[in-house]
């Protein structure tokens, strides 16, 4: 941490800064200059308590030096994390390609999406029980009875599932369908949701807020992982800015970004990113380029009927298209698809 | 709603969709033009389901025409709603001025606070007891002990208070003490909270995501209406952009814009907007001539000991000087600053 | 300057960077933690060219110190400066009140427009007749003719006038009808008709570009000072943001964070920044009583005839209530709004 | 264009607003509803003159429906653009692959980079001789000995070379050295300096402003083509928002974005976007599987040393290995990467 003082100090407000860092238990390092003064402190940043210190007046800034988050860290964990669930593997070279329906409707569609993804190459299925919608008026999901639904289709299909929670109250109703639970855009910052499922032993798929930035998301991973459970995949969903040609911006640099600074694995949404299925294979191809450990697509065989963001959603053999390309370029990247155990094999 | 086809329809599609639109009750309006063809449907838009109707192909964009939010509009509600918190009104006139530390840290010093805001014309009292930190290994608030330290000052100095609930667990709890609920920034879309205080019959401070529109920052107020509780009071706080000389960018032009669609009042909270005590009064008096309903400021009497946010407070005689400006303004445009019951008069 | 190193550096790396420092005559401090080593660096930082440091492999951050900007710094000029043109002051607690057409139309309508608003209060006549459009096919402006219309209601009314120069090659010729250069938002950082316009004796009103810093937005100040012209007058206009019901969104707190860092007066145009006629005049009170200098508005008395930006042109008789309300404002503020040569007193 | 007016319209709204539509040549389209009426007018947008009507009061909304640009898009040239520069074409599955210093410092280094990147397979040499800094305090290039140096090292090592343009007055001087037009994005809408590029036969390399949506950038490429200049190559390089971890946000979406719309070839520089040369390969790759008609990358042979923009370009071994990842992808993705003249091939 380094405190950089205004312009002229008086020796009162240096011995006063100087007397509050060595309260702490620091050794402080002066140093003046002809424009400035500044005083370096290294340590332990959390006890140093970073802003209370920017209040002192005479104080211009508080420069903090180390990062904020330690599970999450590459320091903590030097090498790629590597989880399975279910024998599909995420990180360190395996791709997880998640596929389905926004939210689950109903037997019937569910299982046909299901199958068609499945056949496509898809090795982790989703679907929405529990929908967070703007609009109170809108189709909010079917609740526990889309669980058992999306439940049947991941055993009949032999695919692991993954579904959104957005209530610390229904971790572990979710958690008794859930493969993997999904904490959604909104709710990244939901920190005692994130403490719930922490308290779990069901891996996290944690999507980037809207304006979340980069150190944000790795301190909400660190919030799930500080309870105990260290399977937290990151999301990247795009971010809101001034472009409104799309629904949000893909923000693809947050891959090498967050792989250089944790260990964790990072998927991408281009759905919900782009919300435009015109753009969603490109979108994905060039995230599986930029290095991430997965794809995330909405895919729906008749979007025009949707319940829920039917007009983002891929058609079954556009994704099946998507697939081939992405397998293609996975081989060129050396990186793997693992078949889920419903997999067919496509020649 | 208007439906507007991608160039050279052919009749089949054209068919499609009329046929759609009539399956759901309506009449459409079909007008083709040289470039372009264009369907109208004016009806209900709810049960239009707009974005499904995007995902027919051949349809090049559906532009919604009425607003989403009902309860919130001024179409529902011509007259601005007056809210009236023991004794403290707020909306049509009446400015609510809400001030206090960011967090209950103890006793002593929230009572010596509280007794400095009240002589300064604070008509609100403000404290944290669950806080939403962005690192879980910062302080997470005391809890149950500080909602009753809050309350016994809120007492003993005649204030109303407000305090923020996270969890749609902690509703029943902080209920039992909070004269107004605050739903902070980060669960301005936490659907399940909004959901659980509006069964309550305690006012809800509804604080602006720091990316949310105008219209999202509605349609969260319109959970909380839709579930029968009707006195929400929003708070703009700031948003996030590219601006890095302040925590956020306070926008005021959601004072005026909020109040054309909505009869809900409207304060701001230019603390958290600014992050700096140097801004602050400047952005408070800015905030009561664009005609916001109130103001929310933190104070703090040794904000370098602070355990939250202390850099951002006001001291209490900043805050009192800040407050006779306010005053002053306030009389020129015609507006009231209600004495809670504690106030002691100011000459 | 603060050199902060990665994580266990080589002594040689530690060596090469203090003698990178001392070659360029400066003495660097080192302070070495248990987590990171630091290096010190306090001068001139110009000399430091602080960009090339970062690239050395080692070096984990570079943190300036100073700011970049000098003679638009109140280090520089501890007053506010004030400047006066043709009577009409702006800065040091008097306000310029901007008003006029966006484009030079044609005569009879500039000359009953300017009359409106001289009449309203009006100290300052503004008028386009270099346009900048995003549309090649949009009308571009009435060039000199319209120059030769704007003097000639200038004159006529006794105001001095502010009108857009684009091009470097046509600051020769607007100059010789203009009292102010108006450089618009899009130009900001058109540094070499900064350079252009710094060379002359007319004053400069400097708008901020739609995604510049404070920062930036002085050092582009900094620019036309550089030159010799010390006659720069700021002005906000609105940032780019996610929110799309407003064109852009008016940024107050750059007011008393600009007037902070720097002596150049700053005035507000709240028509540009909110694109709505329904806003403007919440957004000019609140830009008044954060500390602006001044209040630029657009005006036209046939706004859905305009060629240029009718719909957020203020009619004139909302013009001149909006300046009774500035008036009164201004009163209780302690500001002063000189009159033009020309203006009626009104009472 | 579809006008939608205000609740309860009266007759003599209606009246006067389709009356105005008749004026102007068109036949308007009346579709009254219960909540809404609206008026669809479909023709010739420009003759139509968006923006005056909606300020009729009464009007609440006016929504267009065509694009505002016509040789820049797809319907005017269904097929995409494909240029050819001293032999090296982009557009059309062929790469344009730009690579070399920001700014020409001086012949030794110039020579050694130009040489580098050339046997690494870069077919286009960059270097700036005018560059446009943030600060007048900053190295403002070598001015007319920089074009001479870059033209020698071009003619020496076969390449094309592209600079950068930024004053109106340069583009004869530019235009006897350069084989493309650099347009940076502090001057995307800089219009003077298009119209005078337009007017060349020059090809333009034309940067995203950093607050530019996709239609702007293609408004200000319809600026160049309606000169006469139909050689435009747009470039995204990043735009501005909260994310500070990177210096802008490269926005991949922008290239299936802009090719659905145009047939102008677009290319990618990661340099600027993310300011790191950690993740510029990682943006490189992405880029071309987004699907993008080339890459732009600063290489610089000694960054710490260098005069501008040190910290973010590639050393040349790096810049070889990205490009060998390069051209793994273009194989499998059906890309050519045309040789330039001097391309010593690589085994």
């Amino acid at each position: 941490m380094i405190i950089v003082l205004k312009p002229h100090p008086t020796p009162e407000l240096i011995g006063h800064v100087i007397e509050r860092i060595e309260a702490l238990g620091f050794t402080p390092h002066l140093s003046q200059g002809v424009a400035r003064t500044i005083i370096g402190v290294i340590g332990d940043e959390d006890k140093l308590q970073v802003e209370p210190l920017q209040a002192i007046p005479g104080v211009e800034q508080v420069v903090p030096i180390l990062k904020p988050f330690k599970l999450a860290s590459r320091e903590f964990h030097a090498d790629d994390s590597v989880f399975e669930v279910k024998g599909v593997k995420v990180g360190g070279g395996h791709l997880m390609m998640i596929a389905g329906p926004c939210a689950v409707e109903g037997e019937a569609i569910l299982m046909e999406i299901a199958a068609k993804v499945r056949d496509a190459g898809a090795n982790v299925l989703r679907g929405g029980a529990f929908k967070p919608r703007t609009s109170p008026y809108s189709f909010q999901g079917l609740g526990e009875e889309g669980l058992k639904l999306l439940r049947a289709a991941g055993e009949r299909f032999g695919m692991p599932i993954v579904t959104e929670v957005m209530d610390p109250r229904q971790v572990e109703l979710v958690g008794r369908y859930a493969d993997i639970f999904q904490v959604g855009a909104r709710n990244m910052q939901n920190f005692d949701l994130l403490k719930e499922v922490g308290k779990t032993g069901t891996p996290v798929l944690l999507k980037r807020g809207m304006s979340a930035t980069v150190k944000e998301l790795l301190m909400s991973a660190e919030y799930v992982l500080a309870q105990g459970n260290r399977r937290v995949i990151l999301c990247e969903r795009g971010i809101r800015t001034f472009e409104d040609a799309t629904r949000n911006t893909l923000d693809l640099s947050i891959v090498p970004n967050a792989k250089g600074q944790s260990h964790l694995p990072i998927i991408v949404d281009p759905s919900h990113a782009t919300g435009r299925p015109d753009l969603i294979p490109a979108m994905a191809r060039a995230a599986v380029a930029a290095g991430a450990d997965g794809v995330h697509v909405e895919v729906h065989s008749c979007p025009e009927k949707a319940l829920s963001d039917g007009p983002q959603a891929l058609l079954p053999h556009q994704y099946a298209n998507l697939m081939d390309e992405l397998r293609q370029l996975a081989e060129v990247l050396g990186k793997m698809i693992d078949a889920s155990e419903g997999v067919t094999v496509r020649c």
